[in-house]
């Protein structure tokens, strides 16, 4: 299994300081876990402590040993909430006595994912002298760069994604259901070193390992915020793959992700029986076309929105701007995400994103046709923004995928 | 796929009310997806407004279609966040009119899973005149007792989880890894109708189907609030299945669940190829005496707390208090949790936990032995409690799994 180096980690924390600098931000109090382990490399349990500037600690509940083989950063024992706060004015004398214009120190932390309850425990105990304040933004644009040794992981995930594609794609034929394919696509990514689930940080989001279904059960409308929701399993699970059986000539979305080391894939495919219906094919074609123009596009310092208004002028230049991404009331607004360790990352091709594309962000590209009661057709690549354009992570061969 | 009965669902609110009442509530703002499934039907995005007395109504933001074809409650167009309190005011003039003897409105949410940023949000949107308090506690003492249907449902999970248990049985042998005896467990489950995950409240928490395991891996520490976290993947998933190769005479821990129609069950049982070390099988047979003891016990009104002080005191007579629920300092406090639409849900059989069994509840009871280096022993069983006793819902045969 792959480590991350231990100079990685510490350019992570010299970035979320720059930008912590840039915002007048004291320290940053990370406390989920998975910006526990891009900020330490361990994701044992805890709360890690990056100042400005200085000596970031983790500060662990459960496992201590783990957390000291795995952490690059200072390892010590979390002690009580109260006794972390005095442990920390121990620690950090300047910050806390006073300092800065006497004004309260201010403490960023991921508001986007911890708990209310937990907030207000921190605001109690870090006391007036202190404000916390939301630093998600920091920490998301923090991790919207990816190393090297990251790009190699999505990469790893990639080559999953692809091979297991070729062993479930063997097994479509009229009669199965979706579940039975979506069952061994993911038994395939599993025995290949997928960890089991696709984390997402956006509240009660969830994805399993994504979206593999057939014909209108695809195009239903749904609370997944995506293009392709899916019928599910029942209201208990309202999303994804359900117990439909596949047909001849139907579109069978195969949108698929894993998860090797930490790091996510995303790639969509579409395949038939037989033929798609004519129309259907050519709204195929355009998403493959404006998946190039957008790859064509991609590359430093262009826009995130445009991107996506590119491919919806497209779209519609084609006459299917009702179609595209979702239908009608229930369309989204992007043509793709970040990806990284979460599958709902920055940077996101959308409307008023207007993000600059920078070397070493991840994107997922989506273009997607719904067609209510006939399916969804497209194809989804992820790619590398380079110095000079972008470079394919997805390793599975476009076009349609016909089985006879 | 199995549906929820619209008076079952107007029942759970009713309860819901009148734990509310007692708190002086004036309304619940539900806003996770769980609870949302559980307290309308329906699992689409948007917040229910349940009034301490009066109309429920789900507002929601998509699919509103899906969301008028599952929920038991009344649904309209979710609004903007302004636009929202607006509407309330609207709807419950009573309540916003500067009501009870001018105290704020106090309108409870979950503040255990609601994003600090979000309950921001709603704080200000709502404004001086109302007090946002934690309806956390509110939320999951009405969960915990569980309907005839719901333990249906937990039933149907329970059936799933000893099928996959016997198919996936066949393939253990001497040479197999962790991860593929998993791989076969989870494509069984997700075969016969699992939903692709299973759902935790707890921050940072996360269970992919369990921890299956052998050996010295299964006993490692970890940051996973059970007695056995397992070696993982990894630092990137630092818990359950590692890639160890599975060798003769080391206990096999087969501790897995399945979530089916919204509902979990949990259940573990151990391996072995060949024999147990006599040690550990004395254990092992520790640990099916400590199960009987607590299925004997289980019924209304025994404390929570005393069940796992007394199978604590039996694993001190026993020679084995070092080993129990993990091993030295790793140990957790428990020897059970409430499952239901969540792996980690109330009650917990924990020290301090004084709520008093109650029929209805639904009980995950797992005495287990770790032995750091050699390997974890033990079983789990999910029990209802009746009116008189307690009833076994978990169907595997009881007893140790000796593969020749």
């Amino acid at each position: 299994m792959a480590t991350i180096e231990k100079d990685e980690v510490l350019a992570r924390i010299v970035r979320l300081q720059q930008l912590m600098a840039a915002e007048q931000v004291d320290a940053f109090l990370v406390t989920q876990h998975v910006d526990l382990f891009y900020i330490t490399g361990s994701m044992q349990a805890g709360y890690a402590f990056i100042p400005a500037s200085g000596t970031p600690v983790f500060y662990v509940r459960r496992s201590l040993e783990r957390a000291e083989l795995e952490s690059a950063v200072r390892v010590e024992t979390m002690p009580s909430l109260r006794g972390f706060k005095v442990q920390l004015e121990q620690d950090h004398p300047a910050m806390f006595a006073g300092g800065r214009n006497e004004a309260a120190v201010r403490i960023a932390t991921e508001m986007d994912v911890l708990p209310a309850a937990s907030y207000v425990r921190l605001v109690d105990v870090f006391g007036s002298g202190c404000a916390l304040v939301d630093g998600s933004s920091l920490m998301r644009q923090v991790r919207m760069v990816k190393s090297p040794w990251e790009v190699s992981r999505i990469e790893a995930a990639a080559q999953v994604v692809a091979e297991a594609l070729v062993e479930a794609t063997t097994i479509i034929r009229e009669g199965i259901t979706e579940l039975e394919l979506m069952a061994r696509i993911e038994y395939e990514i599993r025995i290949r070193g997928h960890i089991g689930l696709m984390r997402t940080r956006t509240y009660n989001m969830e994805i399993t390992t994504g979206m593999v279904g057939a014909g209108e059960a695809v195009a239903v409308p749904s609370a997944f915020d995506g293009p392709a929701g899916g019928l599910g399993l029942g209201p208990s699970f309202p999303q994804s793959t359900s117990r439909k059986v596949i047909k001849r000539g139907e579109p069978i979305l195969i949108d698929i992700g894993c998860c090797i080391d930490g790091y996510v894939i995303d790639q969509t495919r579409t395949a038939v029986i037989g033929g798609l219906p004519d129309d259907l094919a050519e709204a195929y074609a355009k998403a493959e076309e404006l998946i190039h123009a957008a790859e064509a596009a991609m590359r430093p310092g262009i826009a995130c929105d445009s991107l996506y208004t590119d491919a919806l002028a497209g779209a519609a230049a084609a006459g299917l701007a009702d179609h595209f991404m979702g239908y009608g009331i229930n369309q989204v607004k992007f043509l793709g995400h970040g990806i990284g360790l979460e599958v709902d990352e920055w940077p996101v091709l959308a409307k008023g994103f207007n993000t600059l594309l920078a070397p070493g962000m991840v994107l997922a590209v989506e273009p997607k046709f719904t067609f209510p009661g006939r399916g969804v057709v497209g194809i989804e690549n992820s790619y590398l923004v380079t110095d000079t354009g972008c470079r394919q992570l997805t390793r599975s061969p476009e076009g349609l995928i016909v089985i006879p």
